[in-house]
């Protein structure tokens, strides 16, 4: 059908066009009937117009104005009018003038949408959002969305442009090299009985690009891990994954402060100053108990082991002996709490390990609560130095494990900050956590495993500890972080075969295994390999913390569900016989006694 | 290893630096020992530099460079000094200095390479380069072409955000809609039985995009198709994938000249005029037998049907008695071609099923050659005036049906060529082929298939004709075609569900079979659709073409091979029994009586 192309669009419109003809294309986006003239608000990507449609100007027109329904898609010409003053809208952009329409042309229908398109806040349910996504898109939160991430792409782009990386891509099918996270698997038609894997990073190919002295490189990938979903977890992501070679981390990590910097400045006008705050891992822990700390706000971990270890109260110095640790939080102000508020925080600790939450009240009278009791004079005194604790506060404490008190406490941490809106909304607190610890013990397994990843470049002095004392490597790892999400994460990787070999041993690997998986990585090494490190950013966590969304689903435009289905197209599906067949598979169902 | 970080890169260095101390990360690309004295060529991303160990100024320095070797990885700080006016290097812009030496650190050896990396025309098996498509990657050739793709996809991109279009994702695990080529699946491990696909092209999700009103998409994209691989296929490859809402073709062809015209101009100083010439499909199969013409040189088929349909040669005669059409080329100049010669010319068109080759040549004493004799004085006339033939000139022709035809003398045309060298090497020609039929009749099915796929939108006043007479239908399609290649191929879509309807009952879709393959595409047509239309490109063939490589192999970082292989990672490889398992398949081996 031959239709009016428009001359400008929906939301540019201004007085500047009174008196011109106008021809648009859009959606029916309200539409109100005032006694036989209809005021059709116009929608199109740039925002929204009104045009009215009055018998006097186009009886046409106004009757077909009359069967038009929201969501109809519509082409108008008309001319640009002033609206009276008292009908002047001062919240739409378009509001001061209006489109006299004088023809109408309806370019296709639409039924009534399962939710309302021009009702910002609606409430609608997830799955029904999702079922019909290509609707959902359409509501003004989502184009904000994705004009964001539309914008921090290309502004990304161009950062990299302009410090001379270039954009390289990497195999989509690939080998299948499990170590973490299991691989996505796709049979081969030709090869019967082998598998690509989709990645799960381009980690290796990325090395194997310094190895061939492209010595920048970056590329905006999709990536894909096959785990069970949490919230904010996707079967496929998109990563910002950068390397460089011959570049100090220090030189490459202020570069990214300056991406970063320049990303928040250019799509939502956030000032994010620069040097980055850097904690070490071990401090981080310490002080937050998370090695991705929430640095809006204070309320940090306080420990006070040395203090209490030899008190009367045998919680604390019970958990000291049987070395674990006794930390405390000062929530200000919050004496007043009752035994049933802290029952309530009590419990929240009950599903990280901590086996109860002790408290000081800090009240004109001096400590009160259960345990004060236990402590001398002196103990009371150096912990209210130590949680520099003033009357009205509440002294909480965790005694237990390391590991256990960091992770109650870390959270402790997070829901008071929420409970007592310590958190400045409008905020991005972003630092730098370095020094990580090459391994991490897997008791399950009986084995070491690496932190980041096998590739990991460990700290020079301690590469001798490889083979004699692995938990105590450090890494040259750096993760960013901002609001208690790791944004980023990257390491100076390995780039000499003995090296590599010694932490494939490490981490339990036959010499015959890691040739096996790894054989082309190990022998490029030995061609003459650039010392070189990176970097890979979560892009949809970063868009997810500009878009002020918390929810990945809501910043991937087609996302899956937690069970790794996507309700529009139903995907997975089921496939033809023949298909199978050509692949050299066949399902196997599971028995019932299957587990 | 704390190593010397770099001031400066090697092919940066000029007279400029000269008396500066500076610090070079890189490669040993060269080394020449002269009389004690070595002389190492370091090379990095940038270039190549001279640097100079003489014991003189630092024996330390002179002796570690006695054990370099190519390739090897050094550190170097030396002072930049002027060459002596007779061991200038004109073809090197670091030329005019060199380096010499104070201190060398070895940061990685080098095993001696399979192949040399620093000659550039060296004749390499291509298996071993892809072996080693690290060490490949390294070559001058190489690192020039990736640098040209790096640069094609950043003027796109700013091309495209300045023209508002927005860069958008589409998934990667999608459900198989098979239609043409056969679908990668993915297995799932949550749905048991169940399957992804691997996307042919994001032209559902595009199209989606328009209904959720966006407007403006783009997306460089990989794709996925698991064919038999030609030399120019690759299972994955690159598309540049663009759709709009609201716009006329000729808007967007207009649009995607110019984008191309800043690729060729960036990227490769090519200035590409525009507009671009427009051939319709017939027009191009009339004349160039094909319907991605090469237009970089003439030689176009002539069609002589009505004048020899009633000649003595009954070879001429009775191909149009049956059908058939007799087509003719001057090969101007090419009279005194031997017997042999037009022999070879006649066996390179049997595989395009030509049954013969007939030719007349002109010669000072007028047409000679075997079937003059069967032609009139008039119809001599007649032949020589429709080929424009002079003397020297060899006129060839064909007889048969229409493809064979077109496609042997096509054929023929490419051949001739570049046998008589007409194709101007440093030349590129673009052209749009537009008017293609919608539907071609498969012989094999017995049914319709779509030219270019089921959601090409008819000619507007043939959709009448979609149930009555598929094959005169026409579509509203366009390709972009290149120095004989198809680089864009797009459409207008269908928006209205009747219309898709129609379309797949044209391809003999039952309404149940249309209705679980794409019913949530025709479900959201429902729901107010815009006019909308798209183009996707080839960004491997387009960087091919600028490269001027003559394999996608070549502008493919990690390419596969024609059996689907990459040599490097020995993807696709074994997994293990435990991963099906939780994919619920298992192989299943042919038997030997299988094919």
């Amino acid at each position: 059908m031959a239709y009016l192309h428009r001359t400008h669009c929906c939301g540019e419109l201004r007085t500047e066009q009174v008196g011109e003809r106008v021809r648009l294309n859009g959606w029916v986006h309200n539409r109100r009937d005032l006694g036989g003239v209809i005021f059709l608000d116009v929608r199109d990507r740039s925002g929204i117009v009104q045009v009215v449609c009055n018998p006097e100007f186009s009886e046409e027109a106004a009757d077909l104005a009359d069967k038009l329904r929201n969501e109809y898609v519509v082409a108008i010409e008309g001319e640009v009018v002033e609206r009276d003053p008292d009908t002047v809208n001062p919240n739409l952009p378009t509001g001061k003038i209006e489109v006299r329409a004088t023809t109408i042309q309806l370019l296709s229908r639409a039924k009534t949408p399962p939710f309302s398109i021009n009702q910002p806040n609606a409430d609608v349910d997830e799955t029904v959002r999702l079922k019909y996504r290509y609707l959902d898109l359409r509501r003004d939160a989502m184009q904000r969305t994705f004009k964001i991430r539309h914008k921090a792409t290309q502004v990304i782009r161009r950062f990299l442009d302009a410090h001379g990386y270039l954009e390289l891509e990497t195999p989509m099918l690939t080998r299948s090299t499990p170590e973490g996270a299991r691989d996505y698997l796709v049979p081969s038609r030709i090869h019967e009985g082998a598998f690509y894997a989709l990645p799960q990073s381009p980690q290796l190919f990325k090395q194997l690009l310094m190895v061939s002295g492209f010595e920048r490189y970056y590329q905006i990938v999709r990536c894909f891990r096959d785990e069970d979903l949490r919230a904010d977890r996707q079967p496929e992501f998109t990563q910002l994954d950068i390397e460089t070679s011959f570049l100090p981390p220090e030189a490459l990590q202020s570069e990214m402060e300056e991406m970063i910097s320049d990303i928040f400045r250019e799509t939502i006008g956030y000032h994010v100053p620069t040097p980055f705050p850097r904690l070490t891992y071990q401090e981080a822990m310490d002080r937050y108990g998370t090695d991705k700390p929430d640095l809006r706000f204070g309320l940090e971990l306080c420990d006070v082991t040395h203090i209490v270890k030899d008190s009367q109260f045998k919680v604390f110095a019970g958990a000291v002996q049987s070395g674990g640790q006794v930390k405390g939080i000062n929530a200000k102000g919050c004496a007043d709490f009752s035994r049933k508020d802290i029952d309530v925080l009590t419990d929240y600790l009950k599903p990280y390990g901590a086996k109860g939450l002790a408290w000081i009240a800090v009240k004109d009278s001096g400590m009160t609560g259960p345990i004060v009791k236990f402590f001398s004079e002196e103990e009371r005194r150096r912990l209210a130095d130590a949680l520099e604790a003033e009357t009205g506060d509440l002294l909480l404490f965790v005694a237990d494990q390391a590991d256990v008190v960091a992770e109650s406490l870390g959270q402790l941490r997070l829901k008071l900050a929420r409970d007592l809106d310590l958190i400045p909304e409008d905020t991005y607190a972003f630092a730098w956590i370095t020094d990580f610890p090459l391994f991490t013990y897997d008791e399950e397994e009986g084995r070491y495993q690496a932190v980041h990843h096998p590739f990991t470049l460990p700290v020079e002095e301690d590469i001798e500890k490889l083979t004699t004392d692995p938990a105590s490597v450090r890494a040259q790892a750096y993760d960013m972080v901002c609001n208690g999400y790791e944004i980023g994460g990257g390491s100076m990787r390995i780039y000499q075969r003995d090296v590599q070999e010694k932490m494939f041993a490490a981490l339990g690997f036959t010499e015959e295994e890691a040739k096996r998986r790894f054989g082309f990585l190990l022998e490029a090494f030995e061609y003459g390999t650039p010392p070189h490190g990176g970097i890979a950013f979560g892009l949809d966590r970063i868009v997810m913390l500009l878009a002020k969304r918390h929810n990945l689903r809501d910043v991937i435009a087609f996302p899956k569900t937690q069970s790794a289905s996507c309700l529009m197209t139903e995907a997975p599906g089921p496939v033809d016989d023949k298909q199978l067949e050509e692949l050299h598979i066949s399902v196997v169902p599971s028995t019932p006694f299957d587990d």
